[in-house]
């Protein structure tokens, strides 16, 4: 990474969808693998990950371990200023309750004292066990309120269960109230979807992790999480999983279908889905360094929306950030990008 | 649809996507529905168009039914000079083998006729099944040399079977000795997928057709149909289900796994997964009548690749027409979107 092409900006560059792992949770995860897990996607994502030889996987783990030196200096080699850290997918929403709740509070407070050692390079966002809705809103109150953290991640499905279940809203409900953003992060999809794109290796972050992803906020919407809690803020990576694209067709559909009666669990919703995603919604460009679909973007959900992120250490490449300096939009409008949208979101300054 | 607000165009409207239905075809789809069939995705949309009294399903069965007077009366309306029609989806590919492959060749023999007593206004995919890959090979030449239909219709997955699978590429083999093009349509999610989203009404147009047909689509593309058949044609719908949105991801994503020898069914391919969508693929604005979606798609998939398609009659709204005739983009550029495209892929001229 000498060399690097990225040069000084004008801008802070932060990056708002960077992963770490905590050594004692790559032990669980091990000891998950060992003794066998009810989860084909955890299988197919850490198995390989974990217990390749290749060279991707391997530099992955090495820098999803650190926290220090060598992810600085990676930062350095490629112009970001500060990354918001969260722990990776699926995190503790794998494990057991007990076990979960354990990993949230000990990675949380590992990830704060790593922001106390770097505080204008890091921030980061509370992990948290929905397996226990009560502990989870617990846990994200104390990463916020004790520890600093700015906004909670939550890594999709939790033993293939959607957060449109209102026995979860106590989490948006804490949320709301502390007024941070959820990161809702993809993971291996949940068993009832995963099988066919799993069959091709399609399970991954080539296709499946955006189709997990998208249904949940999709199920949130249509489930009236954003009118029971209108002030809650949740960001997708990757460009929005593609929601973006489908605003025009999703108003249109279910307008049709809420009108036909055709489900039972289909209501109306105070507005339509096109305007949760473009209020209560902010998408990141991790994994989509890409102008086309970057610009698409700012000019459909609006340019105060759109966050620069590389996922750090999944896409770690310095000419990804070049593409994005290089956006053809205003420098007042790449401040925001990379900038100024992620200051006020997280409420970094 | 009287004070139409569609006004008369330097170009001929040809609607690319456009649905029909043989009463026959009802009568099969109701036996099944009574005697109950393995299908959720089947049970979910004609459980509900068959058997709904609602509004919109009884005008659309009414529809779809017509290849006369109301379907030529509702064009008219709508500006539309020409439907390339074909059987709606799942088509044939719910029935068992024998009685499909009857109705791919009886629906084929009332499409040929429709089309006889209305050569200006309507053209047409051959219907075939699947189930038999050799006499759905045959089907389709008949189709094309004997009754002069256009190319192919695939509504996706067969009994939750995706085309990958080598002893279905007698079909693409005959497509591409042909020489015309197989539209991939969407249909109910397969087993495999519809689950999640069917608990919350999302297994229909709103979101899991997209999901299913982008997925058969890249398997398609992965498992090398584009490199075994080159010059085979593929149209997808809906924009081309957001694959045009992924391009960048599908490729970054792609070449990662492969490299990491992550998935025994990934093996190199002689192209990007986004040379096959530009190469390969061609995409409708079925479902789709959006500005800023088609014309992201104009630029990254080439002026030449993206058509003009309504949907009828899913989607019947004049105003839709209004939209696409008022694209910013040239007379000429135009003309393509809503012709001359379709007159070469189809061979209409």
């Amino acid at each position: 990474m000498s060399g690097s092409p990225v040069g000084k900006a004008p801008y802070k560059r932060i990056a708002t969808e960077e992963a770490f792992a905590t050594a004692e949770m790559f032990k669980l995860y091990r000891n998950l693998l060992e003794r066998g897990v009810d989860s084909p996607a955890f299988q197919s994502l850490w198995g390989f990950y974990l217990l390749s030889k290749a060279e991707r996987p391997r530099q992955i783990i090495e820098r999803l371990l650190d926290l220090g030196d060598r992810r600085l200096s990676d930062m350095d080699a490629t112009g970001i200023d500060m990354q918001i850290l969260s722990l990776t997918a699926p995190g503790v929403q794998v494990l057991g309750t007990d076990a979960a709740k354990a990993l949230s509070i000990s990675a949380n407070d590992e990830l704060a004292e790593a922001i106390a050692r770097h505080p204008a390079r890091f921030a980061g966002l509370a992990a948290f066990a929905p397996q226990d809705p009560r502990h989870a809103a617990k846990e994200l109150e104390r990463g916020v309120a004790k520890l600093g953290l700015k906004g909670g991640i939550l890594n999709s499905h939790v033993n293939d269960e959607y957060l449109d279940d209102p026995k979860f809203w106590t989490i948006f409900e804490a949320a709301e109230s502390l007024d941070v953003p959820i990161y809702l992060h993809p993971s291996g999809p949940s068993k009832g979807l995963i099988q066919p794109m799993l069959e091709k290796g399609l399970d991954g972050a080539i296709f499946g992790f955006g189709v997990d992803t998208a249904l949940h906020a999709l199920r949130l919407i249509v489930a009236g999480v954003f009118d029971r809690f209108p002030r809650l803020k949740l960001v997708l990576g990757h460009l929005g999983e593609a929601l973006p694209f489908w605003l025009y067709r999703l108003d249109y559909m279910h307008r049709a279908t809420v009108a036909s009666n055709r489900y039972e669990s289909m209501k109306p919703l105070r507005k339509k889905p096109s305007d949760y995603m473009r209020e209560n919604v902010y998408v990141t460009t991790s994994g989509m360094a890409w102008e086309p679909a970057i610009k698409f973007c700012q000019d459909v959900m609006g340019l105060d929306r759109v966050l620069y992120a590389m996922d750090y250490p999944y896409e770690f490449v310095a000419q990804e950030v070049v593409t994005q300096d290089n956006l053809s939009i205003s420098l007042e409008e790449r401040t925001k990008f990379f900038q100024t949208n992620a200051e006020k979101l997280f409420k970094l300054t």
